[in-house]
């Protein structure tokens, strides 16, 4: 029995997201099926972030064990193969017996990216959220920056998550922007946290945008945060825009990592 | 009547190419369509490219002439709002009343990319030819180079095209590679000439991953010059590596730059 950590990048355009459901194109069952082609048997595959139909991954992490124990790069050549040109392993680690690739992650980062201007470019009608503009970046910015620490997040969530707590530590939330030709921006926004609530990055988009746009100011994000009502916020930002970018963890998951200790 | 220049971008994966067919979904069609229900009339449109299918542009320059006299930012606007996502129009101008996208061409600059490696990112599968390489890049540029000036291009030239002479001259050839983690390269090849025959382009990258990969070196470009047979060339590289990027004019088929003559 081999445990194994692999990293994943998707073009979230074609699943209906991570999880498996009982029907649809999911990231999960495509992982499993081709693990279960290699092992003879089915194999569960734990991802860290169920992400949602439409969003994308440059660094998704999934753990699965099976009892044979190929080699790391064999193994990912044969994924590779096997998967469609949608979905790519990026990286095959052995990871200890018990790494479980969502209870074991201790941060993860998203990026959404927004398109100002009049159109947006073909290359981009997937990846990134098309807002006409104008927008304020430098009170979006002092928006983002709102996010950063300890809150309780429940106006950013929407209905249907089964949590406990609406309280989550958001290490980094950054906002930036890139100006182009006749009004053209590229913002790109990043946030790094603990743990997230159901669409809660893209609730936070959306708030951010209507900051832009003028329809809040960063100032009232503190009273959305005290508010915890989802109609204070803005709404939430379509997937296409949403990329999970990393997840980390404890350098202890690695076996490699592990065996330094010992 | 007033003529206009379109530059339009497109991406080519969903498209029959740039002309119009009996069947299937063509770039001058949808221009042609769009350009109609405005002008209440057929209206033909012409593409400086007759890109194939599958092949990308950055900048497609197209005319046309109508009988009636929009402002041009008012018909971008509502060409936009017609067109499918994958097609977008970047800029119309108004030009002189026999400006013609085709003949008046002065010079066409590609692009064509080129991923090195063992996969290729998800975000990339439709917009760069993946080879698994490797490749050796300074042969590869000293080839590139042998391109540029006045040549029979009849060895890389695809059967179907109806010309009267293959010698073309080809303003600049030039190949640039960046080097990413664990051997992962982007090659980005670009030409400027004043006309281009049959799969030119994608013949010329084929030769150049042939000689990347040891398979012909920069010297035996000359050889296939004179030999003006296609197999001695490499392979027509695949069309969805491929951009059309500018076309250039002489300043005069623009109103506005003959305006400031007069």
């Amino acid at each position: 029995m081999t445990t194994f950590k692999f990293t994943l990048a998707y073009d979230g355009t074609g699943f209906i997201g991570w999880q498996r459901q009982a029907t649809g194109r999911s990231v999960q069952a495509l992982v499993e099926e081709a693990l279960a082609r290699l092992e003879g048997a089915p194999v569960t595959v734990i991802g860290a972030s169920r992400t949602d139909a439409g969003v994308h991954a440059l660094g998704q992490v999934a753990s699965a064990t099976l009892t044979r124990d190929p080699d790391a790069s064999v193994l990912r050549r044969a994924l590779n193969a096997m998967l469609p040109p949608d979905l790519r392993v990026l990286a095959v680690e052995p990871a200890l017996p018990d790494f479980h690739a969502r209870s074991a992650a201790r941060a993860k980062t998203y990026r959404y990216r927004v398109i100002v201007g009049e159109f947006v470019s073909p290359f981009e009608r997937r990846i990134a959220w098309h807002v006409p503009g104008p927008l304020d970046i430098p009170e979006m910015q002092r928006a983002a920056q709102r996010f950063e620490g300890r809150h309780d997040f429940a106006a950013f969530q929407s209905a249907g998550g089964k949590v406990t707590t609406t309280v989550r530590t958001v290490a980094m939330s950054r906002l930036k922007a890139a100006t182009g030709p006749e009004g053209y921006q590229e913002i790109i926004y990043e946030i790094t946290g603990n743990g997230f609530l159901r669409h809660m990055v893209r609730a936070i988009v959306g708030t951010l945008v209507d900051v832009g746009a003028g329809r809040l100011n960063a100032g009232a994000i503190d009273g959305i945060f005290e508010s915890r009502r989802r109609q204070d916020a803005g709404p939430t930002a379509p997937a296409h825009g949403l990329f999970l970018v990393a997840v980390t963890y404890r350098a202890t998951c690695d076996v490699t990592a592990t065996t330094g200790k010992i």
